[in-house]
């Protein structure tokens, strides 16, 4: 039997009855110490448990070997940090072991996502895909695309930073706001600039917890103590959101809608195309008007312009609907139509210029 | 002082040490009953920890006069199922205590959202934004549409099902799974149908888990027990996500890729567009080589059709870079153009026949 028992975002404390007894009962327990560096305090009181708790490290999970061979005979428990499946070294350790007709259990307990979520008062149906920040520049290119598309969503996106247990190192909050702003100058889809509200979590479920909120302008002047920290970048906010971030959180900078900007490139090719279409439309049918037009044509343009005003008045509908593919190809027919015009009598009805 | 200490998806048995702690020293403590059911087994052991635990209904937190003012002069816990903050109602508790000065503290506990999809193994990284289902059509398209948006970016969607403790209501996953199906039937985005792959998690933390995955036809056709239920419908899956779902999954069908279909409409409207376009611009130029046009306009048609021949090939390459808005007006644009040559001549090129 493989047991994996989280300990949260506390450490030892975070442990539940559950995981205490399964702790207690087992014949072989281990700690995990490469999701989340180990604690003095929660090592202390896992041995006070159990003497015989051993710490270890990526490759032992990974090659799983000695862990498997030892649940098909005995109890094993694996004590990891935050909800243990949250890692996918463990779904896939979980996933041999079934493969193996080993049984097994999973302790859940909380996880840095609704926790941090929750401790900065945004709420859980507006976050949108999670992604881990880390220092290489390709994957945090696929980072920067992840929070692009959640922006364009109205969503906010949690960034979980680079740990790497081996190495010592972990990705600090102000090294991680320069990676994204180096993907805009790179990607330049305005997506993420220093006026971009965003929240740095510090050490949630500790005793010095802080949770800062700022313009990264700020955030990148600020001190944020040792780790671990997460970041959100937030969207749209609720106004109880923005009530509750005033509350929770330590505000260098109001909460703005981070979102607006990204939002919709669709939208401001429309909002600025259809008003300048209808101008064109309507010099057009005054040029049809004052006689200017070969007579022979009179009627088929007429009935073109018309068209065109259909259309236009379709893709300002569509993009109330936010259908934009059918507000942007109506926008498209009409402005074809409306060419026609220029093409068949030489007048450019857009510059109210002669081509 | 107001601490809010979560049970998880356990009940009872989910209680961190914290919170056992927290329980036992504060003057008074609540137990809500309206995110999920009371079970008696957690109240029997709750009453064993404390004999003086209260139940409390939605009103009563909302309200909250009551235990604010006795966490004004306290130690007041509230103990709630899953990780307590990620029900809005207790994020607007929090903001209203640490308005009124009164010291908060949060004990997280597991939430379904993680403990769900770790259970059917699939990542976090890939969950798009969360969504609950409720009976009622209004917000029930709303839900519909988040269900798009999460698979256009190939992301799984977790819904949450409409639980009514005044009512003793709790949406049934055979309801949720029809309630969708009518949503696409009225708004035909080809988001879902009875192929769709689903899971279906009931009673997730508890002793009679189970993951039942399989097409929504198969599904509706299971019998899933008491709840609670959360459904997932997966996006874009990871082969190892595949993997995990085999061994702790019950399969009625193989999993797919639910997002293929979804994603995209841009890409289908131009791949079934600009064949046609190109189709009726080939007419229209043989017309015109043919002589059937009126030889005033031979000229101006044929630059009409030589530009809508540029713009379709504009297209096609802004499709390819995926600029689908620059792709769809550039079809719309050469569209109009061609539509012109209809309007001019009074022969209909999308057809062949005249109008």
């Amino acid at each position: 039997m493989l047991t994996l028992a989280g300990m949260g975002v506390y450490g030892y404390r975070g442990l539940s009855i559950d995981a205490v007894d399964a702790i207690k009962g087992a014949d072989k327990v281990y700690v995990e110490a490469y999701t989340s560096p180990v604690r003095d305090e929660d090592m202390d009181a896992l041995r006070a448990l159990r003497a015989d708790v051993v710490i270890v490290h990526r490759w032992f999970v990974e090659d799983g070997r000695m862990l498997l061979d030892e649940a098909k005979v005995g109890d094993v428990v694996l004590i990891t940090y935050g909800d243990p499946l949250v890692a996918t070294t463990h779904t896939e350790l979980i996933t041999r072991a079934r493969s193996l007709g080993i049984g097994c259990r999973v302790i859940h307990s909380s996880s840095i996502v609704t926790a941090v979520l929750g401790e900065c008062g945004l709420h859980v149906y507006r976050l949108g895909r999670v992604a881990t920040l880390v220092s290489d520049p390709m994957a945090s290119t696929s980072t920067y695309y992840v929070l692009y598309s959640n922006l364009m969503q109205m969503n906010h996106t949690m960034l979980l930073l680079e740990y790497d247990q081996e190495r010592g190192y972990s990705l600090a909050p102000d090294d991680a706001l320069r990676i994204l702003l180096e993907c805009e100058a790179r990607e330049r889809m305005g997506v993420i600039s220093s006026d971009t509200f965003a929240i740095v979590a510090s050490r949630v479920g500790m005793e010095d917890m802080s949770i800062v909120g700022g313009k990264i302008g700020s955030l990148l002047r600020h001190e944020f103590g040792r780790h671990p920290h997460t970041i959100i970048v937030t969207g749209s906010l609720h106004f109880t959101e923005v009530e509750a971030l005033r509350v929770s959180a330590n505000l260098l900078d109001e909460p703005i809608d981070n979102s607006r900007h990204v939002r919709a490139r669709a939208e401001v090719m429309l909002s600025s195309y259809i008003p300048r279409a209808y101008s064109a439309l309507s010099r057009a049918r005054g040029y049809l008007a004052s006689g200017v037009e070969r007579d022979a044509m009179y009627s088929s343009m007429k009935d073109m312009m018309d068209n065109a005003g259909y259309y236009l008045s379709d893709a300002e509908r569509f993009a109330r609907e936010h259908r934009y593919e059918h507000a942007i190809l109506a926008l498209g027919y009409a402005e074809g139509l409306i060419d026609a015009f220029r093409y068949l009598t030489g007048i450019d009805p857009w510059t109210s210029r002669r081509t």
